[in-house]
C-alpha cells in the first residue's frame, strides 16, 4: 500500500533560529501583532510503498536519520496518514 | 492565551520540486527502498498571543499571505494546537 508520511525537521529548542528571528522582525515591520516567537524548519512528505503503516514509518525514520535531519542541530517528528 | 500555530508551506503540486528530487535520488543511493516521491517545503511554528483559537489562526493566515508563502510557487496549510 502507498502511505503519505510527513516529517518535520526543526532546529533544536536550545539553539537560536536566525531565520525565525528574521521572520519575527519582518512580521513586526508589516504591522502584524500577537506573534511572539517563530521557528522555521523543513516539512518533508514521502510517498512510501510499504506493507504496513509501521513499516512505512520505519523507512521514514531511517531516511530522517541517514539523510534528512542533522542530529547536531535538528530533531524530527514523523506522522503517517 | 498563547497558541502554537503550525504552518506548512509546500511547493504547488503542479510544479517540479528539485530539492525533493535530489533527496529521492539520495535515498536511492543510500539503499533505502520503498520511497516513491519526496516533496520538501517549510514547517513554521508561530507562538501567538491571541484571544481565541480562531483569532490566532487568522493572524497566522495573514502572516502566511503577506510574508511566509509565495502564492506563485507555494501553498500553505495551517493547524492550531
Amino acid at each position: 500500500m502507498n502511505y503519505a508520511v510527513h516529517i518535520n525537521v526543526m532546529p533544536l529548542k536550545e539553539l537560536l533560529d536566525p531565520q525565525g528571528k528574521a521572520v519575527l522582525s519582518g512580521l513586526g515591520n508589516l504591522g502584524l501583532k500577537g506573534v511572539e516567537d517563530v521557528r522555521i524548519g523543513k516539512h518533508i512528505t514521502l510517498q512510501i510503498e510499504a506493507g504496513s503503516e509501521s513499516e512505512a514509518k520505519k523507512i521514514a525514520e531511517e531516511a530522517s536519520k541517514k539523510l534528512l535531519a542533522n542530529p547536531v542541530m535538528e530533531y524530527f517528528e514523523i506522522s503517517v496518514n
